[in-house]
């Protein structure tokens, strides 16, 4: 097993802590969509969540890919001054398959090959163990678990998950999310997770466990965040042409906690508004496939949209 | 075939023309919960439609019902200020029957009984003619452009419809709404009539057919609002629990047409406050069976949730 260099050769090499420690997948994708394919493009919830936070923190990824994983690639995710310390490289990289039908709701898994990541032991560098920031993005809940140990006192750990976990490791992942700060789920994931088809109650129950705060995704729907106290319904943008979803999940993740990260502020006034950026991001996300929106992405559109958001929930 | 009677003995005789004229069922309804069970209680688009709108104007009520229908129902109607003069007692009434699963999502429509509703051939009392408000609620598209044709230049005539006319009337349907200035449809609806899943197309091709004002309900998910140059999104109420989701978008209807009405404004502006109205009253609605909870509601609640709805939405 050897680690991925950080810096080219002939790079300086900058020596900057990252701000965010972010754990999931990095892969390669084959996506079939109504509008079209590509097979083994660019694609693992740590990829979208460490590009998006990109545009407004620094972010570190923890994770594995195999000796077949194509350099451009990581020179594409050093660009964005993502940390690349913790990337493993050994074996094979991990593989998803999956296809949208015409309605785009939710992606059918074809296939999943998870080589590298099946005997994957993350260990977090040196550098990263001083984050502020922890994004558990969905992986094991032992392992994002294991990873949330070695970071020192965090000002916010955010948690995603799945439901194969909610399946076969429900008590590991109960725990986990004891342990953090802000519990991320998609809207079925709620329901399955807490045996209710009410949000209301799923995420009534999901702050109980420990979490402060908790966001359902809806999709095309938006995003729903409770507090004990609060409740906050983030619109979606309304795009006329989806061409793949993929990841928009994991950009939303990314750019929040990335926003976050910036304003070092964990405030529910300053959530809602990491939750329109998030919202923002993955809603340029899904108009290409794999990273190619957000790599053409610039802060300008990105503030630009943002003003949309404010304007399309005005009344 | 018999009128109902306005007034019972001995009541003064108010003349006042309705504001709004509501065309569509009034009917008995035996519903089905996992909360709970009633058999034949009140229902009918144009009871939950007019009883909404009676928080904020005066409307009238184009319908037929049988002679089995309870006294009661009628006395409750006309207690709110509900014009009955264009609803016909002839026969036995309407009466439909459904259930709601556990996710509360969709109803499951048992059993329709047309009975005096079959022959149906509404009549416009003079007193409605000049109304300045239309709702054309859910019945054949036929039997709605008969009642437009009726009303002398409304100001705001608005149509909504179902899955049945859009099966069996589709050219008929598009004819009427290509008369109105507002098409509210369900989200499946929107899906179903323009063949596409992308709600922002369907919208799109609504818009241009003629209505300038286009509204897709999504049920817990809110409400979306699109002009050619605008959208909003309208948040939900997070209800903890839903009793009876009955009569809801048929609630949501009559409340906004009854602001728009109470204020005469149709601008964009005025009609995104109206929706959010809508949506306040048809989450009271959802928290007991049959019209119970709008029975029992007051103004001060009313203006109590719109202000959480402006909470709800804050960034």
């Amino acid at each position: 097993m050897t680690f991925v260099k950080l810096y080219k050769t002939g790079q300086k090499q900058e020596k900057a802590m990252p701000d965010i420690a972010i754990v999931g997948s990095v892969a390669l994708d084959s996506v079939k969509t109504p509008f079209g394919e590509r097979n083994d493009v660019l694609g693992g919830a740590a990829t979208y969540a460490s590009f998006a936070a990109s545009f407004f923190a620094k972010p570190g990824i923890i994770a594995v890919v195999g000796e077949d994983f194509p350099e451009a690639h990581l020179e594409l995710l050093r660009k964005r001054g993502i940390d690349l310390r913790g990337l493993e490289k050994e074996g094979r990289t991990f593989r998803w398959q999956g296809s949208y039908e015409y309605d785009m709701n939710e992606a059918k898994t074809l296939k999943t090959e998870l080589n590298s990541f099946e005997n994957f032991n993350p260990k977090v560098p040196e550098e990263y163990k001083k984050a502020g920031y922890v994004f558990l993005a969905n992986i094991n809940p032992e392992l994002q678990m294991k990873v949330l140990e070695q970071i020192k006192k965090p000002k916010l750990a955010m948690l995603d998950t799945m439901n194969l976990w909610i399946s076969t490791k429900k008590q590991k992942l109960l725990e986990a999310i004891k342990k953090v700060d802000l519990l991320l789920l998609n809207d079925s994931e709620a329901r399955q997770l807490f045996e209710t088809p009410n949000l209301v109650k799923a995420a009534m129950q999901a702050l109980k466990l420990g979490p402060k705060h908790v966001i359902i995704k809806k999709g095309e729907h938006g995003a729903l965040y409770f507090t004990e106290q609060n409740h906050f319904s983030a619109p979606s943008y309304p795009l006329e042409t989806i061409k793949d979803p993929t990841g928009c999940g994991d950009s939303f993740a990314g750019a929040l906690i990335g926003y976050l990260a910036k304003t070092n502020d964990n405030s529910e006034k300053n959530i809602r508004k990491a939750i329109i950026y998030g919202s923002t991001i993955a809603s340029f996300n899904a108009e290409d496939f794999s990273l190619e929106r957000m790599k053409r992405l610039n802060m300008e559109e990105i503030e630009k949209r943002y003003s949309e958001f404010e304007r399309i929930r005005e009344f």
